[in-house]
């Protein structure tokens, strides 16, 4: 019953969080091999209590594998999915790179783990923004199909990687000397700002990372007309991406039935008591697996509208442990 | 032609941000008077070179003044106003007390100035995140009616008062070196995090300071009809305040449309260049008076609609330098 696991890219934020996670759900592993590039070659990383030393990312290094975590950008993916394949492993990708392929099932467990049955050697994980949307949403689209979505998101500088939140610390602490600094991760300084800008730009004025958010949903809530338009900002937080998502149901929901389906959809959290002040906060939901939803209210521009706050930890289930519970599946 | 000015509610961000702008506007003063509580009495304040002692703020403190600039909360500005009145002079208050007031003109300059003359001695100044999002969207609402408008703010800490910039910056400080730090001017823990309440709560789980879009917008704009879905967020950025619109037009617009829009409003500047990556950002509007406006693209949700990013200094063009600027309309 054990499953020999390759990490690729595993010594990066998402790669040895991927680690952390298949510790923590006792995922039944034979043998673990944290690939990385040349230069991580022997470099120690934990595995619970122990150390699993990083071996070279080849195109022999899959041999005996049964599951591949990818934690690599997009070139990486590509470059080694060839060897994945033919090594008999099942590659589960983080990287954006075959999300959209039809050959290839896009999964959150929660919402279309059946997709996955159909996979021909590989299963993308998808985009980190877009999980912790449609976590929030997919029991509200079983109740009524969501027609539209507005969503603005406040991204965590982890979205970036594991020198995102480096240079955002740097950057804090340069400014508290009142020394220069120059940002290299971000497009500009991010302590105490905003960047309106995630990804490359297309040719519609959105960013690529806007644009994931329609053509991922679709792909994972099965509805190909769903129309969502996307703005995506990165802010000055450390691990949570937050999300501030109004949507047009095609039958009117009251907020009590919406409240419910957020309170009953696994994996989310209802946090939805203004009285009491209690609302998600990034702060509170990074380093753990739930999706917070709260704020949730009629939208007053449409009377089937709906407008709710929600937050999850991006590096975990906007990356990581989807991707092991996709491995679960397997 | 000089006025004499009070400024009540002086020793505040906002009231020595209208000291500033006063002076830095020429604004044709013949006696400056500094009010606060009595307990900031004899401090000085800068106006320009010169210094100006603060006088208690009492009913007797209006005599020969030609217009008070209110800086201060609702409760003191509710509790002066029956003062000023008998004193003669106009009462340009920030608070939000009498802004939805049938009786009080609720002004932009830039929108609305011809209200002004209708007053009876109050004319209220809009709240903050209001002022940056009309500057943005009134020249395309004078090109077609806005019928809806989704907006999630990303609100500067400078909006709950000076109090909130020093309470993120000691904060910071503070988890720098591992202390603790129980905020008092903010719900919760700012620094790395969002917290999305502003304000109270209202009936229909919506934050009071949510509702001022719909309803100081409806008033400004002269558009009974207009329906606003709002989500107010506080972010860890300390001067600036920045808004994503997504917004309805009656009629379809042209992007070329909403730029020429936007490139020819006074007090706003185009800021729309994503292949050389330039778009607003807060810190790029701190301390100055146009509100930047970008990211001007199709809303994919809606054909009339459309979709921007804009940011403004809350302090001066969402208070200070408005106000200043009503006072010159007098």
């Amino acid at each position: 019953m054990k499953k020999n696991v390759a990490v690729l890219g595993a010594t990066g934020a998402v790669g040895q969080e991927m680690m952390k996670v298949l510790y923590e759900r006792h995922f039944p592993i034979g043998e673990l091999r944290p690939l990385a590039s040349a230069n991580s070659v022997g470099r120690e990383l934990a595995f619970g209590p122990d150390k699993v030393k990083v071996q070279e990312a080849t195109k022999d290094a899959f041999k005996g594998i049964d599951i591949v975590l990818g934690a690599a950008e997009n070139d990486i993916a590509m470059a080694f999915a060839p060897a994945i394949k033919e090594s008999g492993a099942v590659f589960v990708d983080n990287s954006s790179a075959f999300r959209l392929d039809p050959s290839v099932p896009l999964i959150i467990p929660e919402i279309n783990a059946g997709d996955a049955k159909n996979h021909q050697g590989v299963i993308a994980n998808p985009n980190c923004s877009t999980i912790v949307t449609l976590m929030a949403l997919y029991n509200i689209h079983k109740l009524s199909p969501i027609q539209t979505l507005v969503a603005s998101t406040y991204q965590a500088v982890s979205g970036a990687g594991a020198n995102g939140p480096k240079e955002l610390m740097a950057e804090v602490d340069a400014l508290s000397k009142g020394e220069a600094f120059e940002p290299k991760v971000f497009q500009y300084q991010i302590a105490y700002n905003l960047i309106p800008q995630i990804g490359g730009f297309t040719d519609n004025g959105y960013t690529t990372e806007e644009m994931k958010m329609q053509n991922e949903g679709r792909k994972i809530l099965h509805a190909p007309e769903l129309l969502v338009s996307c703005t995506c900002v990165r802010v000055p937080v450390i691990r949570s991406h937050s999300i501030s998502a109004t949507f047009v149901t095609k039958d009117q929901l009251s907020i009590e039935q919406v409240q419910q389906a957020v309170r009953t959809a696994p994996g989310c959290r209802l946090v939805d008591d203004p009285a009491s002040k209690r609302y998600p906060m990034p702060l509170e939901t990074s380093d753990q697996d739930l999706v917070f939803v709260g704020r949730i209210r009629r939208d007053l521009t449409n009377p089937n509208g709906i407008s709710l706050w929600c937050c999850g930890d991006q590096v975990r289930k906007g990356a990581a442990t989807n991707a092991v519970q996709i491995a679960e599946l397997l």
